[in-house]
């Protein structure tokens, strides 16, 4: 006894999503039973639509519809500062800040040898050249805290090193909020090394 | 700045999906971008199907793309047993074990007069119609194990009082291979009272 074919293959396809298993995958496809039937329409195209209408920038890898993506169409930023993320994801959370100006520049995935990911297997032609052509002042390297982050990090600054460029990172340390016995003992020792005096200014 | 139309939209509807919360349906817009084609194309079939091929089985309930379901129409099953479950999903749950040779009963939803579900709102009419017509010998209650289980598991017998069925239902106790210290006291008290002679036998 099987759940009828639609279910089946619904759940199938669920579970294709890394981190959503068995169980979960399940419950996503009943539930889905019960969703208006607009919703099911929308949901229906919105897929078939992901392969079909979402490209790459053509300018710095962010996701798009068009061939350049909203921020790199935009004039009015600052085409002296330009933000390293290692995916779309990071674009949209450093936008809802609402304090960067700059433009982003995504490199899709961090160097790690250990999984078999070599500098040549991210794209990191497409920034140097972009750095090269564009007036940029300043890049900000805004990648993940880890061992694949900062060996991504010195590896862009390396390439970087000869070009009149001024190549940053963003703070690591004790997030505001946090108990400062949650924190792990990378962080504090960063947050230690990185300290600033204190003056009235701050 | 927000994400192109079509992952907006994906997001959207992921979150309708009872659990999902904003990042999570982020997470799962994003990784179907890197989902194979034929994953895609299945998906999002499988989607638009949900509603135009499941039904309910005219007989129990289940959930099929027949008019009746394949449990129904199999003839070889014990007419004299019917489980009463609270959904579709316990009949899978069933299944897999392989034990159960009789038919069952979905009545979708219990009892649960603080939530506004009244026993005519679960479909209760079709099962004891049911009981009445074919050559059921025993009624199983197999639903959850709460107030809303407890309560409707007591309507039902109820309404079975007068009719020559027996009415059962599973057995709660302590899980095997479960600490017994970390199983809840209305457990732990309700195996208690059910506790059963060791013989030789068992």
């Amino acid at each position: 006894m099987h759940y009828p074919t639609t279910i089946q293959n619904l759940i199938e396809c669920f579970k294709k999503i890394p981190g959503v298993g068995e169980k979960t995958a399940e419950r996503y496809s009943l539930a889905l039973l019960d969703l208006d039937q607009e919703v099911i329409d929308l949901f229906s195209k919105s897929i078939e639509n992901t392969k079909k209408k979402i490209k790459k920038c053509s300018i710095c890898n962010n996701l798009t519809e068009d061939k350049i993506c909203d921020i790199c169409k935009n004039k009015k930023r600052d085409k002296k500062l330009l933000c390293v993320v290692e995916d779309p994801k990071s674009i949209i959370l450093f936008e809802k800040l609402g304090t960067f100006n700059g433009y982003y520049h995504v490199i899709n995935g961090l160097i790690s040898p250990l999984d078999g990911v070599n500098p040549e297997d991210i794209d990191l032609d497409k920034l140097i050249s972009r750095i090269d052509k564009d007036e940029i002042k300043e890049v900000i390297l805004a990648v993940k805290p880890s061992i694949e982050g900062e060996t991504t990090s010195l590896y862009i600054s390396k390439l970087l090193k000869n070009k009149d460029v001024i190549v940053s990172k963003i703070a690591h340390g004790v997030p505001l909020g946090t108990e400062i016995d949650y924190v792990d003992s990378l962080t504090l020792s960063l947050a230690l090394e990185n300290r600033k005096e204190v003056t009235e200014d701050n």
